[in-house]
């Protein structure tokens, strides 16, 4: 079973949203699982305590290390389990990626909180720093959430007999056509015509380039990189090329 | 006060993780507000319905105009009032638009589910599309509660005396540096000895050094973005120009 390790120092923060829905059906009905941990139950003094201040001075605090190792090995992540660590230093998340990391055993995933997290933990711990978008969260709990929950939805049996994740945004690397359902007409806006035609070629042909209009005008960053991945270079094959060099 | 109202399917998950820690004190302290509307309590049939399924055929259902428009005017949003819908077909979201939307008033802002929202509400109410990431979820409220904390957390008094937002990811343009705490050494890995030094000069210059190298190294669109801002075209103002062409 999918499942997601959260360690957080809010585990009441959890299920939340994720216990409600689509996530939250699913997770009663044993589709996938969740265990959201408390970070300073790894703490080791009386005070409990689980971050100092930046060492070189500046506001904030930063979670310690120590503590924080500890927090990750008392969840005995498996050596197959994707350790990441929610940041807005990270890489950014991608559709792609969320299919991946479905398909495989579920992640471990530390939220920071504070002004971050001290560095020697991520490279012991190899954790990879994970961005949901180019923002700063108070923490990264919510944004757990919103990986956990675009996984989610891609595990077998999670969308059932509604499942449309092939034909929704990013899966052609496309936004998605406009949508339009009942009443025919509302203040005074007519559905396309071409969608109430009956003619399954042309509705599909219609949607089809409204997708990539939209995807163009919208998001050229998005439209070049999905041309692009579309017309590979003539005679240029993925093999292993004859010459390498590192670097 | 700043105030945040959210058109959902699922009230019940909000507050949520927006009612703990951070976001939750100041909530409960009066510094911002929050209202959760259901969408449902705008449908008129007697089976409460909100969807149909999407002219032209296809998987999923879509969220009728005639109801959300209702839903949408029952919140009476002022003139000023961002109106969002989150969506991944929406503009992504920035930092500099989570401060601008956090000076202004406070958004409505629309959850989608299903398949999609019906266009026509989307044009007749003028709903800006806002995307927190090139990711699909399940529905919107994720990506309502990740913009909304964005925003809390800069309100006046919500940080108080930790502020700290001036000194993170994104608020010059680049990523953050590494951050350090004590212990001095956590399984032989050291703090850098600059920033034990106590030369606040050097300090500064290190993590300035190193908030740039991180940017090129792990986010070259940032830092192209960044430079570029930096150094605008010599010879150049960004007063009128005398000669103007549309498109």
């Amino acid at each position: 079973m999918w499942r997601a390790t959260v360690l957080t120092l809010f585990p009441e923060m959890f299920p939340g949203p994720l216990g409600v829905s689509l996530a939250g059906r699913a997770l009663a009905g044993g589709l996938w699982g969740l265990e959201a941990r408390d970070i300073r139950d790894s703490a080791t003094d009386r005070h409990r305590s689980v971050d100092d201040t930046p060492a070189g001075g500046g506001p904030g605090m930063v979670l310690r290390a120590d503590v924080l190792a500890a927090a990750i090995d008392a969840a005995t992540p498996t050596p197959d389990q994707p350790r990441l660590v929610m940041s807005p230093r990270g890489r950014p998340l991608t559709q792609a990626r969320v299919a991946d990391l479905a398909r495989g055993p579920g992640p471990l995933i530390v939220c920071g909180r504070f002004e971050g997290i001290d560095q020697r933990v991520i490279d012991a711990r190899a954790l990879e720093e994970v961005s949901i978008g180019d923002y700063v969260l108070s923490g990264g709990e919510i944004a757990a959430m919103a990986l956990i929950d675009a996984c989610v939805r891609l595990l077998p049996g999670v969308m059932g007999k509604l499942d449309s994740s092939t034909e929704e945004s990013f899966s052609a690397g496309l936004l998605e056509y406009p949508q339009y359902t009942r009443p025919q007409l509302f203040e005074g806006r007519a559905i396309p015509e071409i969608l109430t035609s009956g003619d399954h070629g042309k509705v599909a042909a219609w949607r089809q380039a409204e997708a990539e209009a939209l995807t163009q005008a919208l998001r050229p960053d998005l439209w070049a990189a999905t041309t692009a991945k579309k017309a590979p270079a003539k005679g240029e094959s993925r093999k292993t090329p004859k010459n390498t060099t590192d670097g």
